[in-house]
């Protein structure tokens, strides 16, 4: 497969639609963000690398944290993780409180924000120093030992986040949550408010599509098994209600993040990110999804 | 009418009722009232009275207070409280966020904790002295300088009140509270804490039933109509999802609380409070719900 | 009282609003009726009355006639009646199926369509000749024998009538239907498509305002209670997801109809009815919840 | 791999699950069936296959037909059935129509009544003879000319049909269905009343999973993309609100039927068909379930 021709090709024909979608507005610090880059980087495990556009800038990864807070999550609880939140597509906005209630404070899945705030305040039970720990989580993952968080998105996000603190105190109501309010929504912004650039996601996804190889990043292990299931949730989950649109028109595992990133993988053949602020009225990049539409139309390989 | 011997026959008559239901037990103060305390009392505008059983056991009026926030509120804004809050009915229980999602903020009525919240925020933005001011009406109403807070309540409740909390934090997200979440919450909690007994509440009362008189205590000023409107919503929205029930059974204008009071009024006619701590499902006072429809089934005095 | 001034004077103030609003379209039977009709008629208990422009028009009565068929179910079945429905407002649109599912059948009360569905079940059930004795009944109420139905009407709602019979099989399904499905919806259509008069109407409305006069039409029979509780309904139930609104502005109990008519009683002291066709976004008339708004403001007479 | 041997251990280690859960009991006629059976079968694109247990016994397909009218009506609409069709999971349980409300009779995606609903009249719009074509289309697909409908289950599904025939109702009200309720709902309950044993339908899921060959019987013709399109549909949506479950737990496309048949498809490698009557909570096969997870996990292979 000649994924720099192909990925050029992708990055061509998108052009058209680099004007189409809105960036963020609700949290101030990325309402900022110039909204017409566009950066793409895939990386194959047998370790081809192809990079278009803006693919070494730094942007707010946001909701594609979850995938990582998860990993942790899985690592440390296995399969009691699911005493705490559900495995199934949530068919409603990514932070809608309704379900929350209907459910009797039990997230729909760990990909949506009511459950990486209980993935959040597992990890605060469990680890000494989480912000820390996370931090180097992902700097192993990435293979960047400079990735870190932006202190001014993060208060952005805490000033604006009253619909997080919403979803906190009624998870904290049904007693999901066991630690302080404050303190796990402030982990919960910083997740969120990491910067990474395409390149670095990208190899941080790649242990996911490569989980025959061993999983064990600092003191995160999971199983290749686990990995599976892991990506199975982002197949399922991984964009709101948007997942089955991405399912279908994709075929890949997946999360995306209101930063306007997308990074997916292809099993046992590549990982990919994409990013453009412009998100579509679901809350994902426009570019992305067309990118990787047309990328998996073009290799003909997807996980169907 | 012979309200003396009405009452007294309605109190023995439901004596058998006395341990049906179970106090609230989500605020640990609460939970720790004697349950089977019952007290009643009557008093008509023309002047007689009637007190039995624990009348003068002073008890944790609760949401009761949303009929006194909602005349400092109505007297403050008059018709334009209607852009902040409705005056439909729930059709839901006391403290569901359901409805404030889907309605973008905009609680149902005064008398649900949401809308009741909204209120609170206006109070806030509107006096000097909120918790000052909000005491010296419900003395003057009820003629009664002592009347004051519960501060061990009012700390019960704010230490396990994540979900009003939650809500508070939804009407901030879709913009409807202007001041900062914790003083809304502290003046919220303190509104349900204070404590009254039978006698008092009446009193209270009474002047929604004289509405031809002049509502004027302190600077809380509402004419007839005003007074007649907030009836209406008592009527319709006074008793959770069990409105309709006591409508249907009782006819007249009231509010429930969760520490077992229920005060109601006969236009022109009298004021009444019924106080037991044990609810039915729907957070009602049991023995309050049969009293109130025997007083009007034997004096065959409804509004309709 | 000078009822004949109070209601001139209603009728010309609300002229200037003679053109908001719009006919019900989904009928198309309805949809034909010239929508700048308006009509009102008064009549006390004592025997004044008042008409003022098309009082003597006849139009499709519609939900109306959910009063009638409640009056005939209760007189039947007594509290029995409410094993099958309830009585709490719906906090929802009329024909909401939403709530059936979640209250797996039991409809919210007998002023929506799927409560008034089971009423004609009811009906049905109990009754020789149903259509017969329920247009019987009301001919008796509005003291006028040459009331009927309009067949062109009742198939039109039955060609287009696909909410309702979702409704009746969703009834049936949680097993609260025990007739034919067919036959349900049939005799439903038929007595929405009751053809009557502002006149009659008020007439017909007149023995639930005078309920210590006996109540007893052919074999229908109902106690002051039971009357005075069907007030309650009417007050809490009798306008949709505008009950509340109306209750605030107007405060009587009363029923509206899509075909624009409404009819209110005051308690012990008159019945009215207002027509006109136009209606706002809740399905009811324009001028109806105008005029009598002015009426009760203008009187000061309101059951509150 | 030796699908053989593992196939005889996954049967034998569930073996003692065989008496967990209820089989369906609200068509009678499905009720009769022994709850006791068991088959599985499984065959690779390469021609292997194993049968083990009941695999023989013909059972009623019930909703994984809607893999096969899925298939159809794609052939016939392409990307146009999704104007009328969403594809995202419906987070749900399978005949909820409370979704359908809230999303104005647009059905979340195919795989659940409502959207197979849709389908069938699809069908009946552009077939000459939909119930004859149908069948064609399942005897090619699983090369056995003597499949057939089992009239007396249609017959009892029509009998106790209320819920669908709600849906199909309100569908209707929201301009979804084209042709006569009567005709799409007795098409319907055709496509779910066929019988087919477990060694027919891995046989017709084959082509599902042999995505690179020509997907073409009788006039149905998809493409290799579209095929994987119907996969990745089966993936996010072939198990109700069961969904993540399946894709976590198992991670293959597949479809269950409340008849207790499962059937699944790992792509390029095989199609495997379980059934056993007792159902889980959520209307899927219990033993289907286990039989499945433990099968991907022995072999290490699933689509992630």
């Amino acid at each position: 497969m000649n994924y720099k021709n192909i990925l050029t090709e992708v990055f061509e024909e998108t052009q058209e639609f680099k004007h189409l979608g809105e960036s963020v507005s609700y949290i101030p610090e990325l309402a900022k963000v110039n909204p017409n880059q566009y950066g793409v980087y895939l990386q194959t495990i047998k370790g081809e690398s192809v990079g278009l556009g803006d693919y070494t800038t730094p942007f707010s990864i946001q909701s594609i944290s979850k995938v990582f807070t998860l990993a942790m999550g899985f690592s440390i609880l296995g399969e009691k993780l699911w005493d705490r939140i559900g495995v199934e597509p949530s068919g409603n906005r990514f932070n809608s409180i309704i379900q929350l209630e209907i459910e009797k404070g039990i997230p729909r899945n760990p990909l949506i924000n009511a459950g990486a705030i209980v993935v959040s305040d597992i990890l605060i039970s469990h680890l000494r120093n989480p912000l820390k720990e996370y931090l180097e989580f992902v700097r192993r993952l990435s293979k960047c030992p400079n990735i870190d968080y932006n202190k001014s998105i993060a208060k952005s996000e805490k000033d604006y986040g009253y619909l997080n603190a919403a979803i906190t105190n009624m998870l904290k109501h049904y007693g999901n949550i066991n630690n302080d309010i404050d303190d796990v929504l402030s982990f919960y912004f910083h997740q969120c408010a990491i910067m990474m650039n395409c390149q670095q996601l990208t190899q941080a996804f790649l242990p996911f599509a490569n989980h025959t190889e061993d999983f064990s990043f600092n003191t995160i292990n999971l199983t290749s098994s686990q990995v599976k299931r892991i990506n199975a949730i982002m197949l399922t989950c991984g964009f709101y209600d948007e997942s089955g649109e991405f399912s279908y028109r994709v075929g890949l595992p997946g999360k995306s993040g209101v930063g306007g990133g997308i990074s997916a993988i292809c099993p046992q053949e590549y990982a990919v990110t994409v990013w453009s602020p412009r998100l579509n009225k679901k809350g994902n990049s426009v570019l992305g999804m067309k990118a990787l539409e047309l990328l998996t139309t073009k290799t003909k390989l997807s996980i169907f």
